[in-house]
């Protein structure tokens, strides 16, 4: 009989979807004892992962419900197939990427915190937090809100996310460039059907990086974090954005150099929408938190409760390939993807 | 030679597109003088709009850059030709509401306070400040923002903004039901490419609002001020409403009950984001503010600097049309639409 190990604690009715021929293994966090499991659905990036693991015997795959396996690489043997949550997670960090966008561009944190102070204040609230740029007055009406529409956005990494964030953004009437580490043309996806699909998608390599940035007004960072994209956005990457472009990271926070990226936000060069940071978790004195024009959500963008049904009617599926002998979805290869 | 009165601030940049034949009359604000004028581009929601109007000689049409003209019909004579700006807010309008339904439903602006306090805090700090309900917890996972995906969206007052708003939504993978005071089925809108078009879309009438209701998670309202929709949204309306449902008021503030709305949130039965509020502006110490799970922006829905450009090349159109002898667009009619 397959033994499928899960988490101490989950949630009964995330299992509906298992078959009944298998095992269910609920392996205690606190303990000392082992367990044998063919497939082990591993638990949301706890710390202790890596320990549980050693008391695990028999795995022969690891599913994680997480995109990002950079947690999961430094202590897994390569002999054990590691199987990613490609997929799952478009939907949840998808609609993250736009709240992200369109709260920033509307400067919602900014008229959140006039509504903490009881503050009606739409017009005259404007110079003292924004960027610096002249033109922000036409008239009498001073900027209250950029729309999206129009807009250039940059979609570093476009995989199964990034043509989820297409599909969202592409009403809105924006410009789309798209960078991957393999350039091809990406042909119509079934399921996203506000892709005009009169003209195909060129997705381009990462070496046009820096030709595309300064045509960006909006950069969103979806890239896996591999040794190969650490540091990728740095100081001479930020020079490159418009002044006042918006850097959105829902990937990684290594990705960015948070030096270069403090020192941009400080000077009101550019602003940032961020639900992952480096250092993670961010501690309470650190300057990214006052940053102006910055936004930081607690690494919550993929998390859904509805994502988490998804994931887990996503891990029965891949069970059931298992029993049936079948190929399993999102094997992991050496590169980190 | 047509005279046009506009506000003596006006940026010239916004003049651009005037044709040169017509006279630009700039009124200045502080005056007593009176100025002859045929055609007048209101200022935006000055509160000296009425006073400036006595002053005035001539006019034939009046032009407002705004969606509602509540706050001009009590003082204008029904012989002057009033035009309402009708489509010039589609695009910044619908931005603002999907930002404000994406912004609450990732409850952004719990994450905002959280950000001000240096609080690094996804999971623990869900329990102080959201919806009391069953099943906030699934597992160890606790819920950290909604997703949109599979939500029911109730326009009320489905005109050219819902439009725009209705084609933003389609990707999300929403339920669209819309309400206007004339039912009817409406065919594809071009220019909307991601509404699906090969289903006419049902607008039902008023008189279903509270059959409808019921089935909405969320409620934006975007119906003009006037007599009959006054109050509209009560404490039987907001009874109606699901758990948990988000109401969006992009319209105007007396559409909704602040009483009804206050005990609605204070009860934590509901949610809401609003654009605009009864009283407007919002006293300092109004219990709205502060509210649980209400989102306040000060009356900036439709205004950016496009929209600004986007309205006067609408209004040098208007002025091209009247020159022309051609009927004008956007022409309110006695019922205040």
């Amino acid at each position: 009989m397959l033994r499928v190990g899960v988490d101490e604690n989950l949630a009964p009715e995330l299992l509906r979807d298992f078959p009944p021929e298998v095992e269910i293994v609920r392996i205690p966090r606190a303990s000392n004892t082992t367990h044998h499991v063919d497939l082990w659905i591993l638990p949301f990036a706890r710390k202790d992962t890596a320990d549980t693991f050693r008391r695990l015997r028999g795995v022969q795959v690891v599913q994680s419900m997480m995109a990002g396996v950079d947690w999961i690489t430094p202590w897994l043997p390569t002999s054990v197939t590691l199987c990613d949550g490609r997929g799952i997670h478009d939907i949840s960090a998808s609609e993250w990427v736009l709240t992200a966008i369109l709260a920033s561009l509307k400067r919602f944190p900014l008229y959140r915190d006039l509504q903490r102070r009881g503050q009606w204040d739409g017009q005259a609230s404007v110079e003292e937090d924004f960027l610096r740029e002249p033109g922000a007055q036409l008239g009498q009406y001073r900027i209250l809100g950029d729309d999206l529409a129009g807009k250039t956005v940059l979609i570093l990494g476009y995989g199964s996310i990034g043509a989820a964030i297409e599909a969202r953004l592409a009403p809105f009437g924006v410009h789309l460039l798209r960078v991957a580490r393999t350039p091809r043309i990406s042909p119509p996806t079934p399921g996203q059907p506000s892709i005009p699909t009169d003209s195909p998608r060129t997705v381009h390599p990462v070496a046009d990086l820096h030709h595309l940035l300064p045509q960006a007004d909006i950069l969103v960072i979806t890239v896996p974090l591999t040794e190969s994209t650490r540091n990728l956005i740095g100081a001479a990457e930020l020079a490159l954005l418009k002044p006042g472009a918006l850097l959105v990271n829902a990937a990684r926070g290594p990705i960015v150099s948070t030096t270069a990226l403090l020192d941009a936000l400080t000077r009101h060069r550019i602003r940032a929408a961020l639900d992952v940071t480096d250092p993670e978790p961010l501690p309470p004195a650190h300057p990214l938190w006052s940053a102006p024009n910055c936004l930081i959500t607690p690494h919550v963008g993929g998390s859904t409760p509805e994502f988490i049904h998804r994931a887990f009617r996503f891990g029965a599926a891949q069970v059931r390939r298992y029993l049936a002998g079948q190929p399993l979805e999102n094997i992991v290869n050496e590169s980190g993807y």
